[in-house]
């Protein structure tokens, strides 16, 4: 099974990166309010079961993938 | 209306970041194939239509948020 984790600057958090990609777009002459960047992780599970899916995911995301003090994370399962 | 933007590595781009994170999450015992590690953007629009903010979206990608070579996108509005 594939899933994709979506981690994401929790609200608050400085997000530099954001905030020059949310410039630049004015600059270009995008009418836009704030931008935040994040980053994507697409993982190809051994598992289709969902649930069990969820539950590595949840551990993937708590040990490697996201700094929880930071960051917050969305798992997408693919559909089945 | 909100929208997200997932930007990754075309299918045959080589990703060393991607490798990383899949030789970490097996060496933290993960059963895992291919990781393939890509960006988010969250952007807030101004426009309301959803054919607008499309549009808008696909222009930003190809001026600014991604470089067509190596990178495909997905856009995802936010539901109405």
């Amino acid at each position: 099974m594939r899933a994709t984790v979506l981690v994401r600057p929790k609200p608050g958090i400085l997000d530099p990166q954001g905030q020059a990609v949310g410039n630049s777009l004015r600059h270009l002459g995008f009418e836009v309010g704030e931008a935040r960047v994040g980053k994507l992780v697409d993982v190809e599970l051994t598992t289709d079961d969902r649930d069990e899916a969820l539950a590595q995911l949840e551990q993937m995301c708590e040990q490697l993938l996201t700094n929880p003090l930071i960051e917050s994370y969305a798992i997408e399962l693919e559909r089945a």
